[in-house]
């Protein structure tokens, strides 16, 4: 789990296998490495070379009261406007030198609005979502298409759409915000753009449905005609309804005694451009996990990082060798190849339904699209 | 619009461009051709390599109240069961030589079903759907799932899946029937395979949602796990409301002044794979269209054919030369490159929308993976 | 093997299995079907829905002797010039009612031209190529760019590119043309266009590569820029020293105990698009096998059909039922789902190798674009 | 070009735009936000999200000749065996920390080996090339099959293959090696397995063409059986020839007038995966460009990064706000949105053709193939 030194720190190293004898001549040519800007291989491919993904990351979890808690004192001390852009606070894996990454690749935050703000528009290549554990009262414009916000809604905003949000509710709300961050700030593919300072009146709109739902969030069915395509998903917005109804339906159809789980007790949904069927987002994955009380899942590794989110129920989940109870909100991180597992626990304070309910996304369809993933289940690799 | 004659007739032809002279020795050569089986590009190429398509098919319409009249008595008169199969009675094309083809490509029958009668299972590589302008009571049973019919659903059914029908009601039914039968005949890909004679108990339920639809028919989401993948869409119909209300919110939101419909009071959708986002089979497409009272949609032509029926609502169409009035059933054909408008007139007899809805399949996949597709819209070819 | 006859003559079948009892009724409801324009499933499933394809076309062999004798009869009778356009001779297959189709999908001629002459400059939506089996001396020009022609070339010439051919020899030259003509006849997909009547003089020139090839013809390396993008491969002529050389290196590797060969003594290569990798033609799949003296193919049978000429060598051909000692030239077919084999027996008078070298295209990327490919080989289906 | 600093060490920023205003109540929220491993977007945000990509990398050259210098030292002092792996010697960006990154996603080293020496066999998910500026002797041995290495051969090998090197002449030899070992080091997709410690007597032999080449090196022709499939090019060796030959091809075509050359007096290819037509790896996209003595190429720019290596001639190269005269084997790097252009300035020592040869590889598929690839010519944003 270390990271890689600042430095040719490893060039004294003497005990390791595959080392050169020390020797003066030895020293001088390390000196002249260094002079000329040049790394042997040979004492750095441990580190670079492992036998499998040793993460930079570790497994962390941070509790959404203690989130809630700051993102509202902020709410009353840190103005939202131009410049700063947007009032979100991002987890900071503590092992990635206090950076705002919560994996090597994703950027995990929440954002908060108070009421009546706005938060100006601009667009970015950042491929980014939002996901709604609580509240409601805001909406998201995107390309001047104002997308409700309600529990369990998620809302995929691909890179380089315009888009603000506007708090039209007499309550603060907050969310979660994902996006690429790390992963384009490593790769450097990054542009931003500013946009009008106060979005329209006619975006000011609070509809029950966004113009983007009314089109492309019929099951089965594309529009002939349209937007002109964007990068990503045309749909703004997958409202909780259809997720919930999709995960009980799986469950319903496995009592059934017919296949639709994941494994059993265990029902699961990704996220789908309808454009194309692929990830929603083109470097970030998204899902929706129902875990019945009583079950567990089994444990899973993968290369790629992944947060989870508590939507609702409670449970203990591992990650690694760390183990958490968790509850509404509580969000933790899966760093690569380290194994995670879930079981749901009913506590008396739960919904009705009782599940444990996980919502994740992860860089997934990076590792895809490049032929770098690879799953191992309970010891069998895929 | 003529067919290539049997046989060669037209070696005798000395007035077409580019003929040799007529002579002895030209005979002598033409008898040669024949005796060793050759034809000479010469003689053949103006029906072989028109300046366009010129098809052999003709525009054609055929009443519903004819067709449904006829499929009656043959519910009193021929049995259903193995060997005949099923009892579906076919568009011809007038100027297709009397073959049960409605288009060079496509299939189109109207098929009945007498109240418990069962249609034995089978299976087979062309690829079929159902679509119900009228009644209920029937349960296409695909791969063991029952999958109910009703006015309007849509039914798509891939090659080489099993699947058989039950009359569950005490009344007879009729559907349509498209399958790509015409285009298989002629590159010879065809295979079948007789099933059960009788599905199982358990396959006679009558469920208002087949477990497909369960599984894939929510917007945007798909499950992480499920049935073994079928060619074709896992989702087994596309039922009326959702097509509706696609239709509907086109409309509407054409009315607030956004986009979303194909040209002014035309709305329409495309049946899709949710595993691909592709056309909902591989080789023929389907779609709803909507036509406000009063709207025209513009000519169009388009290499490939496609078959036309009416929904719902009165209008009148033209397809090249040739123009009907329709409404709810009725049948036609639209051959390829030739033009097609539809007008809605609405008439008093019509239920409360007024507009003229028109489902339409056509062969477009073939044309599109091979890169022959070609469309012309007034003038303006894409 | 029949073809479905010209109209509804199975009306009457009462022997069939799953036919309805005869009665005055029933004829009735068959004289409404008639008039209607209407035919029923049941009379016809058995020619439409077989249990495997049972080809239209039988296999047929041709004679190249025959063939070129009459070629250059043609060549003293018949000019080459705007309306004919070309001086090409296609073989008809015997069971496709006299109409120069080869198979139900593909056109295969040999081409012929005096010295001197030229044939006119057109295009056509229809895919083509050409292959040489003797002589040289003529050039054909794909958009401007004159492209030799020697024994053993391949000359693939995607749709819509303008094309002509001029014999710069003092010697009349022969070789085969391939095309995809009755495919596109039956789905409609033609268009055709006149071009120049004259090539231009800086279009004469007889160089010994083209252009495409220079640009093209590099193993493993593509230009970063170059001409406008064609429908189909850009590299319009695959020499035969290469395809020679590429198949000397299978058999030698195979001798050298490695992998590469089909089989035993059964070397093969497919063109292929450099710039997609795949066929050298949307519709249209073309290859070179090799089979060395005394080896045989194992027997295999696919869906869709081809064309076969023997380029070197000679040996004896099986095409289901049918089996002929072939050689230089000769040409046949292999219909659908009819199996072929071949085996290498070397004569006095062939060349050094000795080995059998057959030429062959088929109609594979059509079926493999719309999955409707199958293949069986020895009896284990693929 | 400043890295992200190491630590919340931004958030006492009070002058940047958008901040708060501070205030003891902010200061002991930023406190709460460390305390609970948080870190807001409003202070991180201009370096996070820039306008365009700035560079953690800059442009920086290396000198081929002090390089050979200490590889030829640690040839003598360094032995090659398990542990080490393999002589090679990294070039660092002197702004990534001194880590042996030459830019943020590529790694680019020299490599050395001794007469008679061994690299060992491994194999890892990191994509790899090696590219011979001067020298030969060595075999590469991928999947048991030797790989000649000469000069202007280009070697690629797809991860996860087995691979070894050995070098059989009387004297040492370097070439350069490429990995996205940085790019797998952020991501962390990583996995690496040691092999057998010494290469088969077998695999000792020093063919002049690898097996892949005899199987994938003859232009677009593909063998129809072969080895199982690779991950990347199943073609081993790119040989000089090839690519010299497609280089004096475009700019001979340009001479006489017709399109082929990139720019006036720029040739270029690109090395391609016979079997996709795609890049000849996963990650890593590798081009040859050739520049007429006095052209210069079009300042361009490009999201991604890309090292540069002179191959033959010499020039003047300009990268962002830095330049430098270049001759044979110097290396540079130009980091992501940084501006490149070249000039071939022919000097008295230089080889026949006098052309300024670049070979150049990039992290270009990443960025492709999750659609953030911008490339900006002279001002045009494409």
């Amino acid at each position: 789990m270390s990271e890689l030194a600042d430095g040719p720190v490893r060039l004294g190293m003497v005990d390791a296998p595959g080392q050169p004898t020390p020797s003066d001549a030895l020293a001088e040519l390390y000196r002249g490495f260094e002079r000329e800007l040049l790394v042997p291989l040979w004492t750095e491919i441990g580190d670079l070379m492992p036998a499998r993904p040793r993460s930079k990351a570790v497994p962390h979890l941070w509790r959404w009261d203690a989130l809630l808690k700051l993102a509202d004192q902020a709410g009353h001390l840190v103005p939202v406007g131009r410049g700063g852009e947007r009032r979100a606070i991002a987890l900071a894996n503590p092992s990635l030198g206090g950076r705002p990454f919560a994996t090597p690749t994703l950027w995990a935050a929440i954002q908060y609005l108070m009421p009546g703000e706005d938060a100006p528009e601009h667009r970015h290549t950042q491929h980014a979502f939002r996901f709604v554990v609580e509240g409601s009262g805001v909406w998201t414009v995107v390309g001047r298409d104002p997308v409700p916000m309600n529990r369990g809604d998620f809302l995929p905003q691909a890179g380089w759409n315009w888009h603000a949000h506007h708090n039209a509710a007499d309550h603060p709300m907050a969310w979660i915000d994902g996006l690429d961050i790390p992963f384009q700030y490593q790769t450097e593919a990054q542009f931003f753009e500013p946009g009008r300072d106060t979005i329209g009146e006619d975006e000011r709109g609070t509809p029950a449905r966004s113009r983007s739902e009314r089109l492309w969030g019929h099951p089965g069915l594309r529009p002939l005609s349209g937007p002109a395509a964007r990068s990503g998903s045309p749909l703004l917005r997958y409202a909780w309804d259809d997720t919930d109804r999709a995960l009980a339906d799986q469950l319903a159809l496995a009592e059934e005694g017919f296949p639709g789980v994941v494994e059993p007790g265990h029902a699961a949904v990704r996220y789908s451009n309808p454009a194309t069927a692929g990830d929603v987002l083109p470097t970030i994955r998204a899902e929706m996990h129902r875990i019945r009380p009583g079950s567990e899942t089994a444990p899973r590794r993968q290369t790629g990082s992944a947060v989870y989110q508590v939507f609702d129920g409670s449970g203990r989940v591992t990650v690694g060798d760390r183990s958490w109870s968790v509850g509404r909100g509580d969000l933790f991180v899966v760093p690569s190849w380290v194994a995670f597992s879930a079981v749901s626990q009913a506590s008396a304070s739960d919904s009705d339904s009782g599940a444990l309910d996980l919502f994740t996304f992860s860089d997934a369809p990076v590792f895809e699209a490049l032929g770098l993933d690879r799953t191992q289940t309970e010891g069998i690799e895929a």
